[in-house]
């Protein structure tokens, strides 16, 4: 938590901020042995960061007198990810990773080697996303929260949304044994595509290439989605 | 496991290969659903990389006889990775994406903000390490083991190995606030080091400057330690 990210709805009077939720109380107290006076940097969600003095903090709650909240957040990553749905706990570090560095637009995307039972899982609760996503936040000392998209068929997203996407959005499909390597230092927007373990299928290469994708790889070695797409991102941006 | 991986002992009379360890029996039998007569992605240790058929599946035993092992496993990255010891989960996980992604030359190194129980950890036991490192090779069907050192003292490093390692390597000291961005596509052998969460402190950063070393950054974002290391090492090869 190198950024106490406080709610619009716990902002009282305009410069007074007030936390309860345990999570964040407990990491104020264990991780930065907080005491009261001492001035920590602080952000409101989807607006700006600034310093905050610790001027209460009990069991229960924890009170902030928030001075000019006027600094920018870090810039985004001009890039919408399209990921296949991943297994759960590779689901919740890799929105961590991407959302630390920078990334604005997800969609988690059903493909053939998505197991089904994925969709089921906890991991895909609006309320395990949103942690997740305030974790790598509050990490990367960002105030912005990224939109995650369900997309729970392949076809449905290819025909319908992703010619949208592409307008005026490079298209890469980052997919092993592609002939490109992943490009370095990219100028413009981007759409990323990347599969689940096991790899898109044939048939959905065939598709994506045919939507206007271009496809990368990223040399012989099988990487683990989220070795990947940290590893795609880093080299693209 | 994209590779099964044998180890030189576990190679009989030169075409006959046979293991015996749970994991990856486990495995065999639960992800891969192996059956007699599947063909596989085999490689030995530090040796070459071919197919073997599993002839025999049973409750304590799988053997494979191998074919032709004469495929060469992926290049290496040119790089010495100095890592600021991590605490014990983050090093299981850095030590498998670093080891999938080419590093062989690890040094685990202490430093003021590594947290001394850290170097306590069983994480740390030497066949823990090797654990960690398999599961990176076989990720990445790569056969050549990482090489991991321990450099419990900071100065003694400094002052002991780090001018040897800087010989025909370019030294990169990554840290927040470092004047130059990250270099892209390096065409060099180079030495990177990572500092702990909370980094590097000011004295250590002027040592390792005064050492011949460049210091780099990757933007205003503060990234965990095992995001950073993926993210530069994808950056600068």
């Amino acid at each position: 938590m190198n950024l106490i990210l406080f709610d619009p709805e716990e902002i009282q009077h305009d410069r007074l901020a007030c936390l309860r939720d345990p999570r964040r109380l407990r990491h104020l107290k264990e991780v930065h042995r907080a005491q009261v006076g001492d001035v920590m940097t602080v952000g409101i969600r989807n607006g700006g960061i600034g310093r905050g003095e610790l001027t209460l903090l009990s069991d229960d709650e924890a009170r902030f007198t928030l001075d000019d909240i006027g600094i920018t957040p870090p810039p985004a990553l001009p890039v919408h990810l399209v990921l296949a749905l991943p297994r759960p706990r590779m689901l919740a570090r890799s929105l961590e990773h991407v959302t630390a560095l920078g990334v604005k637009e997800v969609t988690l995307l059903h493909t053939r080697r998505v197991e089904k039972s994925y969709w089921q899982s906890p991991e895909l609760d609006p309320a395990k996303i949103h942690e997740h996503l305030l974790l790598g936040l509050e990490q990367a000392r960002d105030t912005v929260l990224p939109e995650v998209h369900l997309a729970k068929g392949f076809r449905p997203f290819v025909e319908d949304r992703l010619p949208a996407l592409l307008t005026g959005r490079r298209g890469l499909l980052a997919h092993p044994g592609m002939p490109e390597p992943c490009p370095r230092g990219l100028d413009g927007p981007a759409v990323l595509l990347i599969g689940p373990e096991g790899g898109f299928i044939p048939y959905e290469v065939e598709r994506l290439l045919e939507a206007g994708c271009t496809g990368i790889h990223l040399g012989p070695r099988i990487l683990r989605v989220e070795t990947a797409v940290v590893a795609l991102l880093a080299r693209l941006f």
